[in-house]
């Protein structure tokens, strides 16, 4: 094997592992959820801007409109995420298969394998280009390309060699920095989609036979050498009968910062067994990255409240589904009371477990005294603590009403069939 | 001015410099060189699959009509060149200006300021990025995409803060890796491509509000610090009365490489004085770049001989062109008995002056013992030994000719007319 470059064992690991039939189901819930996210980004100002965009410039072929999904499933912050990795795959993977298995009339199983593929690869690069590289460089968007290129290479059918080409010339289009953070632009979101759209033309070069550099990681002028000063190459071909790294992929149940995610959980439970206006004191054990970041007693905006683990844990205790509803003005205000009394602290074990784990404890005081604990090792939604099906599919239905998807039960139906090997079913 | 980012500052740079009548000239001779490239390349094998490409996408949107034109305009290797930035400026600003005009309806003023625009965007990014930018990353690529963007924003008149986000989300798009070259795959010409593109995409968006990083460049998370480890950001701003960095680029008069220029540019004057039958011995004295790229006594293939200095020296001392018939077969066969009495040696001045100077002197020796010499400080199409219109023109005629243009002149007269602010002809 080591006469090959990384991009060729790579392939070729991907190419052997079997596909079985759960692996295609949970790649059919994946793709819903990304679907849905796209679906729900539309209803966003740059949402709204993008399909301004993409009616004006009337292009309608497989790289735009994987560029355009790409772009939307990014907007909302609550599509998937793979921790090893820090790359959000769907957000890349699910635009480039569906779109190239549209136009060529594929059906489910051959999207669902594309997906499955494209994962693989996108975080298997993830995991191998190292801590230093995502201080500057955006992971999702830079690593992107290796994923839409060989999801639309597994529908493309391209022979090893032509997908090594492709994937040789998604990592040279490899792009990305987190520079718009310091202003908060929304470049993030083009990210996704050029990463999406930069996969797709590179199969659909190759098919033609265009050709591309076959150690586009590992070369003295590659990737690694370019942008990853700790890369950890081996990654990318290590444990090569682990399963599928879209089984290790964690969905977001809330829209709101993950931060608050075990929190959320906790306090979700806690709904069941108290009831709020006997609620005299919350406290909630966390992490440092969690008080970092959401410690917002008095959030002013939608936004804000996403951010504010102290909002985030008494909408859960007094909402059924915390959803976008559960951050707005009306919300803000009808939670103020409650807020008040959450008091945050940096607690053991999650202080240490961060960031192999995310956990959390919310402890209740009532009025009469008592008082009710429950904790989370992990973040609701990660693979040890994963979404069931009903959950996902009431997330997804959430953000598809959210986008002005009229029946979603209809279009999740469809989707998720596509693991019985449906066609492909429009998107509104 | 120091509260303003460099993007910022670049932008107000550009918008105040003054646009002569003589400026718009230039500008369309080098529309005219850029234009004939891609023409050209129509004639190659990757631009053959390039169009097989386009024809399948049956896309036609400014975006992806940039991307054909920048990849066609960058195959043969006969575009121009910015020596101090090393960036070819045409094959990512002309086809992006092209387009845009194209699709907004506008005529050659409009399109030629654009173009100048964007070669001094483009141009003054390269001069910042440093030497060790270019050891790993095309700076053609990278650079690319602020001049494509520059061009674009120009004939979108976008506002001054409009345009700073279509130049932010330009530079986040910025890749390509010259890891393609250790395979001689088809990499660098979806490079071109790319970046023509990505800038047309920023400043469309831009257009319809969406927002990008301002210091992109400077920035902790920005450019210079993800991939310039010795950039000179004060480059970008530099000297902002200079003549426009569009007068200062070169103009490759032949098809081969640029280290053979200056000895064919002399071995052309001999050819006025010496019949080749009377000539002994031919003596080449030049820098050692040119000995490292282009010694190559018995040329195999078109591709090598244009990377023979003894067979691009015999060929100007025999054709009236220098063509990209020099170099097939037959010329190979013709010419072996006179290239075989070529020398090359490393002399000075030519070795201390280069890269200052890429300099040249051919001698011949006649069997009567007569011996002539002709020297060249520069290159010639560099601005310091620019062509004239006269050979600028015939060398895009002979580009057009080998792209199967059937009225070259036409169209050569047409593009020449941008300057009098004629519409923009329809390409055949």
């Amino acid at each position: 094997m080591s006469d090959l470059t990384l991009t060729e064992q790579l392939t070729a690991l991907i190419a052997a592992r079997p596909v079985a039939p759960t692996d295609l189901e949970q790649a059919a819930l994946l793709t819903l959820d990304a679907l849905a996210n796209a679906l729900a980004g539309r209803a966003t100002e740059p949402g709204q801007i993008l399909q301004q965009w993409a009616t004006a410039t009337a292009a309608t072929d497989a790289e735009r409109s994987a560029f355009l999904l790409g772009s939307l499933t990014h907007i909302l912050e609550t599509d998937d995420l793979h921790r090893a990795s820090v790359v959000h795959p769907g957000c890349v993977v699910v635009p480039a298969a569906w779109t190239v298995a549209l136009r060529e009339g594929l059906r489910g199983h051959a999207m669902l394998k594309a997906v499955l593929w494209g994962f693989e690869a996108v975080t298997r690069v993830g995991m191998a280009v190292g801590p230093a590289h995502y201080r500057i460089w955006h992971n999702t968007a830079t690593c992107g390309p290796y994923g839409s290129a060989m999801a639309a290479a597994a529908l493309l059918q391209l022979s090893p060699a032509a997908t090594v080409h492709a994937l040789g010339n998604a990592g040279t289009q490899s792009a990305g920095l987190w520079q718009f953070l310091e202003a908060g632009t929304m470049t993030k979101h083009l990210h996704a989609g050029r990463a999406a759209e930069a996969g797709v033309l590179a199969a659909d070069l190759a098919q033609f036979g265009f050709t591309g550099p076959p150690n586009i990681l590992e070369g003295a002028k590659g990737w690694f050498t370019a942008a990853c000063p700790d890369a950890d190459p081996g990654a990318v071909i290590r444990d090569p009968d682990a399963p599928w790294q879209l089984l290790q992929t964690s969905i977001k149940p809330w829209p709101s910062c993950r931060h608050t995610h075990p929190a959320i959980d906790a306090a979700h439970e806690l709904r069941r067994r108290v009831v709020a206006d006997a609620v005299e004191k919350i406290e909630v054990e966390t992490y440092q990255a969690a008080l970092d970041v959401c410690d917002r007693p008095l959030p002013q905006s939608d936004y804000e409240a996403k951010f504010s683990l102290q909002h985030c844990v008494v909408a859960a205790l007094t909402r059924e589904q915390v959803n976008f509803a559960a951050f707005n003005a009306e919300a803000r205000a009808d939670l103020a009371d409650l807020r008040a009394r959450v008091t945050l602290q940096l607690a053991e074990p999650y202080a240490s477990a961060y960031p192999r784990a995310w956990g959390s404890a919310v402890t209740v005081i009532l009025r009469s005294g008592d008082q009710l604990t429950v904790r989370r090792t992990h973040a609701k939604g990660d693979p040890e603590a994963a979404l069931s099906p009903v959950e996902l599919i009431a997330k997804a239905r959430m953000l598809m009403v959210y986008g002005g998807v009229h029946e979603p039960d209809r279009l999740i139906d469809a989707i998720l069939a596509l693991s019985d090997d449906s066609p492909l079913p429009p998107l509104p």
